[in-house]
């Protein structure tokens, strides 16, 4: 059976394109809180789980030991847009390390925040690995194999010291066991494991809440989720989805975005973790969905709301800034 | 019923996202050849018909009054990338007619083409509506008011002289009537009409062939193959899809993309037509899907099936560049 249809698409008087996906929502006793679709289909999770592979950063010490600020753990959970403040960011933590941007394995790829990239070329210069959206996490793997006494090159690899500890991570937190046959290669060069949303969702529960992990992972996630809240912009960027969410309702919601379609997230003060897949990979129906699960779930004051919809239901304009369409939830997203 | 999954996106063993839609292949009398999916749901066919629109261009007298050459008539049809050789060739286009970059009422946009962008950005310019991917569409629309002896002011309004012959040109071609509740506005602020993918089909089945027009108007559609057969970069740009298929097969395909996911085209040779909607809006699954069509119906020597399999099953690589899954359509599109 299909996933149901979560996202439209409209123009005119008509619906243009149409978003599947599926949606789990669970406590962190991994009852169901929600589940839209097929929540045991295993997906990659690819950015959205950055967060919950921070923790080899705060568990490795190297947190501690290089004092990282909140923009710092901020940035190692980031999807970052390649502004100006989140290389200097990357920089800053890699030089903590004892290290160069040139030890960054992400591969480059131009700023995604487009004025950025503009001025960069406007300067002269050229995309580089420290421009790539995940360098704050690869930052993060980088000042992680420092911690451990490892060596640095090849911090992607599957058989590294640090891609095991987010492997035993990983399983501890979603209760999954991650074998070889469910791994591929992200973008950046480093593993993603296929996993269920409904043990991503416990994940995000468990990371929101601290409920069910080790005293130390709990605080490690407590830590990380208060950096994320306090320095959320380097969690994204200029006006992007999960610092824009983050930035206005503060703790009450984790929100991170993944290539594909993936979002997760948690509401800790409601005891829950979010896990969304959106089947075709677009994002900015991964992003209704999961502004609508916010909007359903978390209790709102009506400026929070008027807030919140402009995610949940986006005006599209036109080349000339008028309004031609919009994205909406459907009924069965939105719960109306 | 929903339309059948057509495209998947493959990453390491499992298949990570999944692309719905519909394909209608029909020829000049309306007979369908291949049909997949819904393909009487009405759908925006958005720049997938700007070849349709530029029928006017001809069918005006402008073409032949301004003496415009395959390149320009090429770019009318276009979405072109906004390099450098095609923001010359509009700007031709628009001084042959006595105007000027600021009678354009596209909107601006940043070039698609990248390295385009970045040089413009180097450069010190800005965007501006003649980098609009649509700007020689706009061009032909302007030069088509100057024939008619129109103001050109305000030419994309439903009600202007060469919307109105738009609209009536799509009428003929598709057969359906075009009715303000199928109008929408497209991203560069003109009309867009929503129909059903059997009769764009036809249509191009139509432009394709002549068969069924008046002998004036199958005389331009001729024309205006001839011109993007000739001048396929000016259609597209550097390495897209429907620039790269045109270039290599010739006159023996017509291919054009539209936003959300639609492309139509045509194969003159087997008087056929397409029409495809990718469900989602996705318009990197719609290009497998019309690059599946067309290797499922043109003959084909090696070499040639070798070039196509590029589009119909095209890699997908890391930012290191190495490769980490793939696209491939589904056995229901290929016909395997």
């Amino acid at each position: 059976m299909p996933n149901p249809v979560l996202v439209e698409a409209v123009r005119g008087a008509l619906t243009e394109s149409r978003h599947r996906g599926a949606v789990a929502v669970v406590d962190a006793a991994g009852t169901s809180v929600l589940a839209l679709g097929d929540v045991e289909r295993p997906v990659y999770p690819r950015s959205a789980v950055k967060a919950l592979q921070a923790l080899v950063l705060m568990e490795s010490g190297a947190a501690d030991r290089f004092g990282f600020t909140d923009e710092e753990l901020a940035i190692a959970c980031a999807s970052h847009a390649g502004e100006p403040g989140h290389i200097t960011t990357v920089t800053r933590m890699l030089r903590r390390a004892g290290l160069a941007a040139d030890a960054l394995e992400c591969g480059p790829h131009w700023p995604l925040h487009q004025p950025s990239a503009l001025a960069l070329a406007r300067s002269g210069a050229t995309a580089a690995p420290i421009h790539n959206n995940c360098s704050g996490k690869h930052a993060g793997f980088l000042c992680s194999a420092c911690a451990m006494g490892a060596t640095h090159q090849g911090y992607g690899a599957p058989s590294h010291p640090v891609q095991r500890a987010v492997q035993a991570t990983l399983e501890n937190l979603t209760g999954c066991r991650l074998d070889e046959d469910r791994r591929a290669v992200d973008n950046c060069s480093v593993p993603t494991w296929a996993i269920p949303l409904n043990d991503l969702a416990l994940a995000f529960a468990r990371f929101g809440t601290g409920k069910g992990l080790p005293a130390p992972r709990a605080k490690a996630a407590l830590r990380l989720r208060a950096a994320c809240a306090a320095a959320p912009w380097h969690v994204g960027g200029t006006g992007r989805f999960c610092t824009e969410v983050m930035r206005r309702l503060g703790a009450r919601v984790f929100a991170k975005s993944g290539a594909e379609g993936v979002l997760c997230g948690a509401l800790p003060e409601q005891g829950l973790g979010l896990a969304i897949k959106c089947d075709d990979g677009a994002g900015r129906a991964g992003q209704v969905m999961m502004a609508a699960v916010v909007a359903r779930l978390l209790p709102l004051d009506a400026e929070e709301r008027d807030f919140l919809a402009r995610f949940v239901r986006p005006t599209l304009h036109d080349w000339n800034g008028a309004a031609v369409g919009e994205l909406k939830p459907t009924e069965l997203l939105s719960g109306a």
